[in-house]
C-alpha cells in the first residue's frame, strides 16, 4: 500500500528495518542528524502527503536526544500533511516518573505524553510501559503491546521442567502471573526494599522455589542491581538454576558486568532498546519484536483490532 | 517579597546567580540531577506554593539536555502549586528553525514554543530571538530584551573614534542601525551568500568602511565562520581596526580558533550563554546580562512595564 510508511530516527534503526521488512517495506528516506552546535536536524527526504505514517522511535538513553528526534520528526511530518501520525515507541522513556513519590515531584512521564501530543501525535504503539496507567496520561489512542507471548514462546520452546517463574517485586505479578500462565508453572515473589533510586536491599521469597527452575521476569532491567540480587536470593534459598527475562534492556551503569558476575545462566531480552555489540555477553540472548511490532502496524493501516495480535503472537 | 522566587537548572548557574544576587535573593533551592540511565530528575527542596517562581534556563548546547530540564522543572513548578511560572530563557535554542527554508523541513523553533507552554509556562522572558516573529510562536506574553544597550554602552565607554557598525547579513541591519545610533556612527552591511549550513562564502561590503574603526554585531555567534570572514574582507576593504561583538556566544565547532586566528581585535559578547573557562581567551570580552534581566524579573512580578527597561539600561 504506498499510503503505508514507516520512518525512523536514530534511536534503534536496527529495528525499524526489520519490522519494515516484516511488512514489506524498505524504510522511507529520511534522516535525523545534529548542526554544529548539537540541534536536532530532520530531513524528510521523501513526500508523505496523504499519507499513514509510522514513525519507530524508542526513548532509550540518551532519552532527551532520541525524544526531540521524535518530535522534530512529528513536527515535520504533520507539515508535510500526513493523513496520520503514528508514534511506535517500543520502550516509553521517562515511564518511573508516572507519579508524585515524593513532595513536589514532577510527573514526567505524564509530560512526554503531553509533549508528543501536542508535537502532532495521533497515535501510539508501545510495549510493556512500566505502569500500564500511563496509557490514560495520552489523549490518543494507544495500543499497548506485550513482551511476555515473546518470551514466553521462547521459554516454552527451551523445554524446561519444574518452572517457577518470578516476579522482582509485588508491581510484576501480574506479568508474571501471564508468564507463569504459559509455561504451566507456580510463581514466587520477590519482597524487596528499595532504599535510594539504583539501590536495592533486603530480598525476601514468598513462594517455594526448592529445586525449581527459576525465571524472574521484569518489564525493564536497568543497573541489574535488583535482578543480581535477586537471582542470589533463588539460588541460596534452593533454585535448581535461574533464568532472568524482561523486554527493555535498559542495562546502564554497572549493569553488564553485574550480570557477567551473576548467578543468572541465560538473560533473555528483546530488542526494543538495542544492545551495542561489543556488550553483548554469550549469556544475553536477543528476541526481536520486530514481528509483533510489524502486525500491530499493518493491523492498525488497516483498522483492525491490535488486541487480537496475542493470538498470533502465542501460536 | 517571599512570593518571588528564582529557580534554575543547569544551563547557566552562575548567570542565574548574579540575576538573584540582583534582584536581593538567593536562588531557590532545586537540582537537576540524571539517574543512572540519562533520565532528568528535578528536586524542589523548597515550597514554592502561591509564588511568582521565575525559572532561568538558556537552551544552549547540550541543547537537549537543557530543554528537558526545563521543562521538567516547569511541570514539577506546576504541580507544585507555583502562582505564576515564568521562564527566563536568555539564549533561545533552535531560533534558526523558524521556517519551512526548505519543503518538508519542521519549525522546530515553534515546537519548542509549544513544548514550553504545555509544560505550563505563563510568561517568557527572552533575549534577542534570532528573529522576532518567534514572539509570536507562544500564546503567552513574551518579554523580548535586547543586547544592544549592554553592548552599545561598552563600546560608547571604550571611546572609539571614527566608527562604522557593520551587519553581517540583510537580516541583522537593524540591530546594526540600533547599536550605530546608541554609537552616532553610520552602517555598512555584508552582502553573503551561504550555500550550506555552517558554511560562508562570498562577502561583499556594501558602505564605505575606508579607515573605519568596524564594529561587526550578530545576535549570535555559532561557528563564527561568518564574523571571521567578514572581519577579512573588512581589513581587505581598509579598515583600521576590526571588533565583533553578539549576544549570544553559541561557539560551536572551529568557533574559539577561528576567533584567536582572526583580526578580529576584541570579540564582546554576553554572558547568555556561557563560556568555559579554558576557552575564555584574552581577546573575547564578557558582558552580564543580569542587571537587565533582574531588573526585567522584578517589573515582571511588580507589573510593570518592561519596555521601560531599556530607558534603564541605555544610562
Ligand atoms: N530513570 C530512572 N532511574 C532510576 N530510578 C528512577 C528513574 N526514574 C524514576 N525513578 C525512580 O523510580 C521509582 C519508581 O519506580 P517504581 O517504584 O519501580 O515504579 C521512583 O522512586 C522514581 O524516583
Ligand atoms: N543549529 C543550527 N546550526 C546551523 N544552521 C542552522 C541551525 N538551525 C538552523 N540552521 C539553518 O540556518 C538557516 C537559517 O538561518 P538564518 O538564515 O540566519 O535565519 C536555515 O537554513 C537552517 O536550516
Amino acid at each position: 500500500d504506498p499510503k503505508l510508511k514507516v520512518f525512523t530516527c536514530n534511536a534503534n534503526r536496527q529495528l525499524a528495518r526489520e519490522i519494515a521488512v516484516h511488512i514489506g517495506l524498505t524504510l522511507g528516506n529520511a534522516e535525523a542528524i545534529r548542526f554544529s552546535d548539537g540541534e536536532c536536524q530532520i530531513k524528510l527526504n521523501e513526500s508523505i502527503r496523504g499519507a499513514d505514517v509510522f514513525v519507530i522511535q524508542p526513548t532509550s538513553a540518551p532519552v532527551n536526544e532520541h525524544l526531540m528526534e521524535l518530535l522534530v520528526m512529528v513536527d515535520a511530518l504533520k507539515r508535510a500533511s500526513a493523513k496520520s501520525i503514528n508514534v511506535v515507541i517500543p520502550y516509553f522513556g521517562y515511564a518511573r516518573q508516572d507519579r508524585k513519590a515524593r513532595a513536589r515531584d514532577p510527573i514526567t512521564a505524564k509530560l512526554v505524553a503531553n509533549l508528543i501530543e501536542t508535537a502532532g501525535a495521533h497515535r501510539i504503539i508501545t510495549m510493556d510501559l512500566h505502569a500500564t496507567q500511563i496509557q490514560g496520561f495520552f489523549d490518543i489512542p494507544v495500543d499497548h503491546l506485550l513482551g511476555v507471548p515473546i518470551l514466553g514462546k521462547y521459554f516454552s520452546e527451551k523445554g524446561l521442567s519444574n518452572i517457577c517463574v518470578v516476579s522482582p517485586d509485588h508491581g510484576g505479578v501480574t506479568r508474571a502471573r501471564k508468564l507463569a500462565e504459559r509455561l504451566g508453572a507456580p510463581i514466587a515473589i520477590i519482597d524487596k526494599r528499595r532504599p535510594e533510586p539504583n539501590v536495592v536491599e533486603m530480598m525476601n521469597i514468598v513462594g517455594n522455589i526448592e529445586g525449581k527452575t527459576a525465571i524472574i521476569i521484569d518489564d525493564m532491567i536497568d543497573t541489574a542491581g535488583t535482578i543480581t540480587l535477586a537471582a542470589n536470593a533463588l539460588v541460596e534459598a534452593g533454585a535448581r538454576e535461574v533464568f532472568a527475562c524482561c523486554t527493555h534492556p535498559v542495562l546502564s551503569g554497572p549493569a553488564f558486568e553485574r550480570i557477567a558476575n551473576s548467578r543468572i545462566q541465560e538473560f533473555v531480552v528483546t530488542n526494543t532498546i538495542p544492545i551495542p555489540e561489543d556488550k553483548l555477553i554469550d549469556k544475553i540472548k536477543v528476541l526481536s519484536v520486530a514481528p509483533i511490532i510489524g502486525e500491530a502496524i499493518i493491523r492498525v493501516h488497516e483498522e483492525l483490532s491490535v488486541s487480537k495480535l496475542f493470538d498470533y503472537i502465542s501460536l
